[in-house]
């Protein structure tokens, strides 16, 4: 039986030690073939290249796993992988980070991480992003390694029923202090901004983006309250936005 | 009783004649204050700017209705308007578009104009996001135009039960061609990608995307087939992405 063909991206750029602490643990499954982002691209959600062209050239940083960076945003990369450089090859999972920060909640609609694993699964990939809730460059990876681990080698053995697409979130702790996993519902939420405002050297005003995540629905069965209760969180997840249960009471739009 | 508070946005910019057309069409609901990306923003799907400042510019270019330009993404304009310019009010609600081309099935995803209402649905603000299957700066958007005041009159007359989110797309048809309107749920479709594969003046290799988009789901009760059939499509949409039937189906990652 051939190895199972695994795409590793993520938005931190292919110097993050997310992405080698990923590569790593990934390796010990099946091939692996790389292609992320030439610069960070936190925050980009969805986006995707329409208006201009993209660069992508074989780099030589990680050993023996064939990889690419990207002149795109963590979707393009994606698309780039599967309808160029793997055109004519079975992709059998994608796997996205693992990012430096959380993306739990409302945060996987503006995640670079999740978006990637998004893109792979609209084409039918399973798909899983992982996040740690840690932004620091010397965040420790290894921590939750046994899990993510585990979480690879289930999705390759029993696949994701109902779903192609797991958002998964890490907790800040110490291997010890690890409670287990958690399949959870994504927690509502949202951001509180604060632009801070400043004047630049040429007198113009600008204003930066800041602001406090919060949540009144850290409650049980959420990825929050898992987080919070040192659970490392599985949200599968979904692109169709449709709110079926909204169909109906809106019959009168058609009047 | 005070006139309803209700912001504009698209990511075309200001000068997109379907950001003319609806703001004529909302005016006779409520005050109206705008603000619109300062360049086109198509595919930015839900990219927030992290990493530099946001400008912000009053512009005189909408007669009596208050209109800015923002160098961000379409989810940034909608986070100043909500956090800065109109900080102390209540929106009551959101209209994005008319935007010049189709955000029907997946392409909700990677829509700026849809990430725009979404961004206003998540601070909790009834959102409509509005797009027409035609991409020409000539694009006729009087055909729609009683349709369009009739889905922003009882979204303020009846509120969104169980949604805050509608995706409204309009087909490319003469007003006595449109049937009528559909509240559906969101076709599964994807892209065929094709990356047109070029060489730069300075004899760099670049890829180009482009691509088709594939449904095979354009059945009765989608918002592709209501396209199809000459109806304008209604799909009530949210942002929390849980697969809900997967929870229990992946309890042995728990394990």
């Amino acid at each position: 039986m051939s190895k199972p063909l695994i795409l590793i991206t993520n938005d931190d750029g292919l110097f993050a030690p997310g992405i080698k602490a990923l590569t790593n643990i990934a390796a010990s499954f099946g091939d692996i073939v790389i292609v992320a982002p030439d610069s960070p691209q936190s925050g980009q959600g969805h986006a995707v290249t329409l208006d201009k062209p993209l660069r992508i050239n074989k780099v030589n940083t990680f050993g023996n796993a064939e990889a690419y960076e990207c002149s795109g945003t963590p979707a393009d990369c994606v698309k780039l992988a599967k309808h160029l450089l793997l055109k004519d090859k079975k992709v059998d999972l994608c796997l996205s980070g693992i990012n430096h920060g959380a993306n739990s909640s409302i945060n996987i609609i503006y995640s670079g991480t999740m978006s990637a694993a998004m893109e792979a699964s609209i084409e039918g990939i399973n798909s899983i992003g992982f996040s740690l809730l840690d932004f620091s460059f010397e965040a420790d990876f290894e921590a939750s390694a046994s899990y993510v681990q585990s979480i690879i080698e289930k999705t390759l053995t029993y696949g994701l029923p109902h779903t192609n697409l797991l958002n998964v979130n890490i907790p800040k702790l110490k291997k010890h202090e690890i409670k287990g996993i958690k399949v959870c519902r994504q927690a509502e939420g949202r951001w509180i901004e604060e632009f801070a405002e400043g004047t630049d050297p040429r007198g113009q005003k600008y204003y930066w983006l800041s602001g406090k995540f919060v949540t009144e629905d850290d409650i049980e069965g959420t990825d929050e309250w898992a987080l919070r209760n040192g659970y490392i969180s599985i949200v599968p997840s979904g692109h169709n936005l449709t709110r079926h249960q909204a169909i109906e009471p809106l019959k009168h739009f058609e009047e």
